[in-house]
């Protein structure tokens, strides 16, 4: 699953550039999905009083509303990035305004000024008003989010890779950077994405109701350890073979 | 997890019964979490025109409203009560008007007419105004949702059980009846929930080398202890939910 983020202040058109690339994406048959990040602390998508903010108010903490043609699953609290992301399976996540998590970046901005404020090695693209009067900005190209949206999903297409972990560096260290770090060395072409081991066809793979679970490897060799300390024990082990092991009925699990 | 459901007409009182519910379950120390069922057509949680709406009528069908105290999960579909159920970890789950889904169910009535209406065997309890004028209706009990909220979450404490699979049929038949006639045996104690073999926490399954092996009760519950001793220190995990590991490469498995 590839993520990128489109950050800049209110105003600078972040939505209107995530429009155009949702659309440009889907034109060429990506499945897209997108998190908008909201400042504004009184934000609340129920309204006071209807059944749904009821049953919150009563205490229930994840409240879901399905119609006939949505269904909302309302959290009573701000999840991480990773927590939303296990709800995903799209090719591409295009987030708006999500500035606490490592992908790449395009900054939406009417100025100079505003770039600066943004800029660092994460950004790939810059875009916004700005278009209208650069066509490249310290080395990093300017695009028109709408005369120009073509060039920059092609761009988009060529840079943005799977998304890293984000694990925290102290319970990570599989390489030598942080994931920010590694995610500027990727869009300079010095790493690549199998730099990151995390998120690789892993030998030991875990899903919990259906959703893969990254570990790291080292974590990985507790499991495999775990498990086979017991299975080796039984009549039919093979050191060779693969080894699976299901708790739970399975009626939840994809593959 | 355990789920019960609360049926009737529009105006009969639901909210009010499920608000009950839900403060005297969380006064008694349950996680709770709830699932609204709206019956009308054009129902949307987004405004025409906010952003999260604008990214969805771009192309993204899965869009998340992030804000400081909230996380709205807008799937643009309407999602089976099983696929809901997945990003529910509460001890209970109430759901207000869903009737395809088969868990054990109040109804909420002003008269005899409106209770014969939605009355069958998977009924447990009855409530809403009808409990001004009777006790009991055809050898249910008829409980005051406000007066009398402690006898009937006691009720819900002894009768409901964890939610059965609600597996099409002809995709189980692990026991020889519907998931709706077993809730109906159960509530009657003609059977209980161990009758039903899926979502036991005791089926540890293991295949080697895509061959299944079998284990008695005890090393299953070594290998279980094994694999959730190091599982249940990860992000993601929850005790209700299905856990699979895989070690090797897994072409040589089949489930």
């Amino acid at each position: 699953m590839k993520v990128l983020t489109v950050v800049g202040i209110t105003g600078s058109g972040k939505t209107t550039i995530i429009e155009n690339i949702i659309t440009e994406l889907s034109k060429r048959r990506y499945h897209v999905g997108s998190v908008k990040e909201i400042h504004y602390e009184l934000f609340a998508i129920d309204e006071e009083g209807t059944n749904t903010d009821r049953h919150n108010k009563a205490g229930a903490d994840l409240v879901t509303a399905r119609g006939y043609f949505e269904t909302d699953i309302l959290h009573k609290e701000r999840l991480s990035m990773n927590d939303i992301l296990k709800y995903y399976d799209h090719d591409y996540v295009v987030l708006e305004g999500v500035d606490d998590f490592y992908v790449p970046k395009i900054i939406s901005a009417h100025t100079t000024q505003e770039i600066d404020a943004k800029l660092d090695e994460t950004v790939f693209a810059i875009s916004g008003r700005i278009a209208n009067e650069l066509d490249t900005y310290k080395g990093i190209p300017v695009i028109n989010p709408v005369s120009d949206i073509e060039r920059l999903v092609d761009i988009i297409e060529e840079k943005i890779f799977s998304v890293l972990p984000n694990l925290p560096e102290k319970c990570c260290g599989e390489c030598e950077y942080s994931c920010k770090q590694l995610v500027a060395k990727i869009l300079a072409g010095e790493k690549t994405r199998e730099d990151c081991p995390i998120g690789q066809k892993e030998q030991v793979r875990l899903h919990i109701g259906g959703q893969e679970i990254d570990m790291v490897p080292f974590v990985q060799d507790i499991l495999r350890n775990a498990v086979e300390g017991v299975v080796k024990e039984l009549d039919g082990y093979n050191k060779n073979a693969t080894i699976s092991v299901t708790i739970g009925d399975n009626s939840d699990t994809t593959y």
